[in-house]
């Protein structure tokens, strides 16, 4: 195949063929794709991916992505956000799903994970201390768990509990329910339990 | 947006967007995946990306995809390769398609394209005329058309054989039939006319 494929070419296959869900063939379809296209493309993704490690960072308060030369990210920054009411997330890009609502003014804390021993993350490989930290500097009111509804997310909620101790803290966390336009007959069973569990009073 | 993803971060999903049937959150997930991943995979990534179009050029022979300074490509200095057969297809990607069957020592040309006046494919823009140099200079004995079996392919077919005139050349293509391991009932029309007319003596 060497000789039939420049090593230039091969290369990139090998590099896309690297990213997640994306097999020889599509790897394939790239690479060509960028090699017919203008060398504007190639060159721009090549920067791109050239700078995205150097060029980006986290804030040593919230853990959300930040650019270098930021100090801290403007989601905590920001004077019309309430540091009083920290969602907690998992993950960084968390933040952005939560972001989209357009209906969240708190701020972010992010814990690099949940518990799952299984993967070998114990409490020690998550942001808690520092948690625990603005919790009581920032004088928090309101902690929402935005984790995810799986058994990691449950424990790491009960960690947060744990460590929390008898701070006055508020503890809420993300309603369990049926997804806005999913018909209920598809809903499985433990989603509609939550739903039952959690149903609202309408007057 | 902007304040929550940050820009080298947005820059790249922006990137992997211009990719073929790459949607936004595929782009997020590619990029997401590569700042997670360990920082030398988004700097190989950059690398093959940046060397992509300058590390690659055509052979001036046969149009294939060479390795910059290199002169030829070795499917056409191969003196295992016959020069006398030569395989025309339309892109230099389908040489690999012919390739991985291991059943063609001949050596192949490159059109760039095939006819197709709705996208401004008229015979000036392929390469007919370096085609019927190499038929004099190499003394070819067959042309085989491994074209796509489409009305463009078709076309470009007839070009071919108009501009050939008189020179004695055996002019074939590749067999339309019913593909290997595809059911008779499922086999288009076209399809099984062309493989009716195409029937082959058993004994």
């Amino acid at each position: 195949m060497s000789s039939i494929i420049p090593k230039p070419l091969a290369e990139l296959i090998e590099a896309f063929g690297q990213l997640p869900g994306v097999g020889p063939r599509t790897a394939e379809r790239y690479a060509y794709y960028l090699l017919k296209a203008d060398p504007s493309k190639s060159a721009i993704l090549a920067e791109a991916a050239a700078n995205l490690h150097e060029q980006i960072s986290t804030c040593p308060k919230t853990f959300a992505l930040i650019e270098a030369g930021q100090k801290y990210s403007s989601l905590y920054t920001d004077p019309r956000r309430n540091k009083q009411v920290v969602a907690v997330v998992a993950d960084a890009f968390d933040i952005v799903a939560l972001e989209k609502t357009n209906s969240y003014n708190g701020t972010y804390h992010v814990l690099g994970g949940l518990l799952s021993p299984i993967d070998g993350v114990g409490p020690d490989q998550l942001r808690v201390k520092e948690l625990m930290k603005r919790v009581d500097d920032d004088g928090v009111e309101e902690l929402i768990l935005a984790t995810n509804a799986s058994v990691e997310g449950e424990s790491t909620a009960l960690l947060i509990t744990q460590r929390l101790g008898k701070r006055p803290v508020k503890l809420t966390r993300l309603a369990r329910g049926l997804p806005v336009g999913v018909d209920l007959e598809y809903a499985d069973q433990i989603t509609l339990t939550r739903a039952l569990e959690g149903r609202q009073a309408l007057i």
